[in-house]
């Protein structure tokens, strides 16, 4: 048995990358975690590899894993591909973490690779689709997310009086974090006018309220935090898939962070900084709600107090999230991670929270019977 | 912590069923896996779904495990799609396996599907040829799987004499195993001569020493042996991916199986009965080989003398195998392990292996460097 923790981190830069192909990002990636955690690949017991769109996207539907994976000789271990639509990454960290804690093995690779930008955007689009059953009849829009969110978004405004502006609010500020993050898709500023008169993709939700397409990979190395004392502790790791009959108040995410809250024997405000999943800028006021950082109904007063900015008392999304850093479906959750993990390590210079002790990953994805498919929080503590 | 069993089990006839849906297929096998365990699906705490082509198959490249899993109410739990090619089961299973095993769940559910009869036979045999690396240029049949067992089943005659006519008879004795098996593909028996002279695909293997193209599903839940008596045990279940450099005689299956027997303290000459990876029918006689049953070269020998056959001393594929069981690729895995199981159980009727002690499942996946991408080895114990 092993305490798990987080022994290396790698990144690529999110963007669109037409000429960069699976291997060559997961390289990039891993090269980077390996190093950062000073193993050899050799040390590497298991490795999940989170990919969602590849076989509508490249072709390589089958053995994805293998095939990022023997380039780099990492070969002859437990090794598998791992889907959750946009919390593939949280499930491939989750099983590195089981790995270890279980004592199965010394260490284990989570790595999430995604590649949506191909010739045909036609295809980006159905495979974006797939995330949700394609047997349910969801409407006809080219973004059937951002209908979803449109939906969960008008509700929240109509009980609790979210606006558009605050909406717009969030993409300001995670842009300004995007800015100060050499990785992010996104690194240009920009102002809740712009926000707002972005065209519109679905109403209230502006273009620039939408997390955007793109290309890349993450890494992370889960090892024993005995034999690794600087690195950050893994404290709890929690993914639910689908509950059923979901409300306003009681849904998966709630679920899965009220489990990883008590697992972890920490509250909702000793969280010092957080990740969450804004794939449309208003879902991460709602998350903030759902995690237990302000009451229903309290995220806007967050945002507006500041508190969720980067030099606020709980920093939200400091990587500029999926609205700014991007958000390759299959790599997001092990990027979420990655910046949790630098955070508490202390690396993120401008974008650093300070002293930050406790951080706090929080991914959903997919839609299956009107609710999300999989929701994942992950809590995880400084050295 | 748990020690893992197999506390229930559920397969659906396997064959071509195009009015069947992945849906519809896995609510059978999995209805039938909880009525045989005698527990609600409320129990289940996890669900590994292993599917490979669902994505070029039927575009539901995403969120395939919690699409079959909601119409059946196994919902807000840990689920997930596992994918690992022709082993993709195996890796279902080992998942389930390790859940139990930690303590982590009490219930975990490996459920394996695959829908491969589609109006359009060349997207399946797309899906089947993307189970290796796109970017590796194997040649252009349209079995290219295939191609590379005719590649190995060529070496083993020039060096151990084996025969055309000793893959017919490997086709002869599963054909003749799933006459006897109600949720067989195929049911009729065939002679030596019919398969030698059935269309050649790549030489030396003709038509009908190929497993075949089909549908189905299998689902298996694994339990707390303390709280299921008469369960197979769960001795060990390995998988290795990809191992570097493989050889004639130290590949991915000879070291899975070595790990396997080791942990399980079992020798190969223990084993009552096995299910192997009878994709090509040679590989039956390599897999007997690499497994311990027969010196290398001597898997031929186990044949000719029956000791392979339903009543010899160590039956291989009495279920019929991929061969006449049938192939639905991401279901294989766990129909193995529903097989051995039933033997365990000694409920296989006319099938039936007598006073079966100990069961092997050996599966294998892919093909990426020169080598199987996946090899797994279960091992299985009468309670």
């Amino acid at each position: 048995m092993g305490s798990p923790a987080v022994v290396g981190v790698g990144i690529t830069d999110f963007g669109r990358f037409p000429q960069r192909s699976l291997k060559d990002l997961c390289a990039e990636a891993v090269t980077a975690a390996v190093s950062d955690a000073g193993i050899d690949v050799g040390d590497i017991g298991l490795a999940a590899v989170s990919n969602s769109y590849a076989g509508l996207l490249t072709g390589q539907e089958s053995v994805r894993a293998q095939t990022v994976l023997a380039p780099l000789g990492i070969r002859g271990i437990q090794a598998y591909s791992v889907e959750n639509a946009c919390a593939s990454g949280s499930t491939a960290f989750q099983h590195a973490v089981r790995a270890v804690a279980s004592g199965e093995v010394r260490y284990a690779l989570a790595l999430g690779v995604e590649k949506m930008v191909v010739d045909d955007k036609s295809k980006t689009f159905a495979a974006l689709g797939s995330s949700r059953d394609l047997e349910e009849d969801l409407g006809s829009s080219g973004s059937p997310f951002m209908e979803l969110y449109a939906e969960e978004v008008k509700a929240h405004m109509n009980a609790y009086g979210s606006t558009a502006e605050d909406f717009a609010m969030v993409a300001v500020k995670n842009h300004l974090n995007g800015s100060l993050n050499p990785h992010a898709q996104f690194r240009n500023r920009v102002t809740v006018e712009e926000v707002l008169h972005s065209p519109m993709v679905v109403p209230p939700l502006s273009r620039l309220m939408c997390s955007p397409i793109g290309d890349g990979a993450a890494a992370v190395l889960v090892g024993r935090a005995e034999e690794h004392r600087a690195a950050p502790r893994v404290l709890a790791s929690v993914l639910r898939s689908g509950a059923f009959a979901p409300t306003e108040d009681v849904n998966d995410t709630t679920l899965a962070a009220q489990e990883a809250y008590d697992k972890a024997g920490v509250s909702p405000d000793e969280v010092d900084v957080a990740e969450v999943h804004d794939a449309a800028t208003p879902a991460e006021i709602i998350a903030c709600e759902d995690l237990g950082f302000a009451p229903r109904g309290g995220g806007v007063a967050l945002l507006r107090d500041g508190v969720t900015s980067l030099h606020g008392r709980l920093p939200v999304n400091p990587s500029g999230g999926l609205k700014a850093r991007g958000h390759p479906v299959g790599a997001t959750g092990v990027a979420m991670v990655v910046e949790i993990s630098l955070q508490l390590r202390g690396q993120c210079g401008p974008r650093q929270r300070h002293d930050a002790r406790i951080g706090l990953v929080q991914n959903n994805g997919g839609w299956v019977r009107g609710a999300p498919a999989a929701a994942a929080v992950h809590l995880l503590a400084r050295a």
